[in-house]
């Protein structure tokens, strides 16, 4: 957290490893020396809080106007930090509980893969729910 | 999603980009034709469920307590498995936005490291919440 | 909690008043002495688990066939289960600060009313969203 | 909600039937024609929503002093209001779908009675978890 950085040339999701933002986000804990309150079970509040708070910006919008905010450059802003703010606790998690992401995820969507065979689940969400959407 | 991995072998966060994992879900998600049910209002909802889904672990757990899930291998291989799925669905939602999540976690820690400044919140949560923890 | 009861016959809100359902969840808790897990914190999540529980009945649905569900009995007596969690972690917040559930609601609802006024609100969920929904 | 109430004065949960609370938000909603914008599947996230607000209250704070806030009337009072929002999105719902809260809970009470015997979990939260908190 020492340099600030024009995120317009900052490193983009091509050439970031997850290490280097776990490193970022332990960083700054670190420096408040924050750890004592990062309990998992206030990290996950706190992240569940954060989820709110993204879900807020769709909460009144229809299924299509909630898509339309990729148009609108300051919501669109506003969304993404919401977003950075729950990857960021999740990370944060993770540097407490010694978890590799990068694993656990990869691991998680082959199980999903299994869970929901593409043939079975192409175009709907559920066995019963062809057509809801 | 194609071939199965041992996670024990599969690549780690030190050599993982943010783009491989934005990839893996997005051809999950393209396999299975389900960007049409992936809304920003749907997959919000969708992430803070999964976020409540990992609280529920730390629920009823004294802080002290909820660090202790690291000693146990199996608690602690479910709560991984729910931070995938915030994370997970944290990357569906930037694939269906167009958002880099790299630069804008980068961004909001530089915005939180102006908002927090590490002099004056070491050791605290709050200005006035010194030794609440 | 002593007497099981025919829920077709119990009494219904129409006759009902809040400190009985009160009453109900204070003996519950009593008779597990289970105050001492009830944390205003503790409480707080469990209430939002619940509360995401609740919201998962609808994730992937549309808008209008979250509606539907009042013709699937099924659906909607597994949703009045989540609403009555809900609420009964509601009561049992309150029970444990000691806040008047209806005096505080009144409150609020007069505090809305103020903040939405009818005439300026009616048909729009935000002074610029009329048309979205 | 067309006449304004002093608190202090107004009917106490000791006297206020649920429907009473029922008709106080119907009202509102009617007045406003909101109904178009409750569908459940909104309700239910305005409701997750309002419940990590009243979570974001505790988030940072040791269970002790979470139960502390009774001795704040500024905090109790701001937390108060948060119970008031998920009980009064609970009603709404409950409205849109014509549930009967008082016979739900009643209901759900008794099942979690013979879910959780009292003599089996005096004192635990789970059958393994005797003294974690």
């Amino acid at each position: 957290m020492s340099k600030p950085a024009d995120s317009a040339q900052s490193p983009t999701d091509a050439t970031t490893t997850m290490a280097e933002l776990r490193q970022i986000v332990a960083d700054f804990v670190a420096e408040r020396d924050w750890s004592q309150f990062h309990t998992p079970k206030n990290v996950s509040m706190a992240l569940a809080i954060e989820a709110a708070e993204l879900m807020e910006h769709f909460q009144w919008l229809t299924a299509e106007a909630s898509r339309g905010i990729v148009a609108e450059p300051e919501k669109l802003s506003a969304v993404a930090e919401e977003i950075a703010d729950v990857v960021g606790y999740s990370i944060a998690l993770a540097n407490e509980l010694g978890i590799d992401l990068s694993q656990t995820i990869r691991a998680k969507m082959i199980k999903n893969a299994v869970k929901y065979p593409a043939d079975k689940y192409r175009g709907r969400f559920g066995p019963e729910d062809r057509s809801r959407q």
